[in-house]
C-alpha cells in the first residue's frame, strides 16, 4: 500500500522547488528594468526571515521535504530582495510597500 | 530549560502568519489599481497550488506551526491570485508571467 505522508512529503517537496523558481520572473522583471519601484521590500523582508526561520525549524523537525521547501523558498526570495536592494541603492525612487 | 524546537514552532508560526499577511500590499494594490497587468497568474497560480499540497501534508505531519504558516501563505495567495482573474476577466490587458 501507498504511504499517504511519503507521497505528500515527494510532492510538496517538488511543489516547495517551485514555488521557489516562482521567484524567478519577478527577479528577472528587476534586473531587466533596473528598477524595484512597484516592488514592496517589506514583503520580501518579512518573507525572507520567515523562510530564514522556517527553514531552521526544519532542520531541527530533520524533515527533508520542508528543508527543501524552505530553502528553495529563501534562495527565490533573496534573489528579488537583493535586486529590491541593488537599485535602490542607486538611488532610483522605491515606494516602499 | 528552554525546548528549541517548541520554541521555534511557535516563531516559525507568527512568522508563517506574517508571510501571509505579507500579501496583502500586493492584493490591495490590484483592487485600488483595478488592474494586473504587472503580475504573474503563472507565479502566484504555482504558490496556490504549493500551499495547497503543503497544507495538506502539515495536517497529516499533525504541525500547528505549519499548519497556521500553510493556511495563511494560501489564504493570502488565493486573495492576489482571485484579484487577477478578476480583473482578467474583465478583459484589461494581461500580460502573463
Amino acid at each position: 500500500m501507498i504511504d499517504l505522508t511519503q507521497l505528500l512529503a515527494v510532492l510538496a517537496g517538488f511543489m516547495g522547488i517551485l514555488m521557489g523558481f516562482a521567484n524567478i520572473p519577478q527577479a528577472v522583471k528587476i534586473y531587466k528594468k533596473r528598477s524595484a519601484k512597484d516592488v514592496s521590500e517589506l514583503t520580501y523582508g518579512v518573507l525572507a526571515v520567515g523562510y530564514f526561520v522556517l527553514l531552521l525549524y526544519s532542520i531541527l523537525l530533520d524533515n527533508v521535504a520542508l528543508i527543501v521547501t524552505n530553502l528553495f523558498g529563501l534562495l527565490g526570495v533573496v534573489l528579488v530582495l537583493s535586486g529590491i536592494i541593488r537599485y535602490e541603492k542607486k538611488g532610483i525612487r522605491h515606494r516602499g510597500i
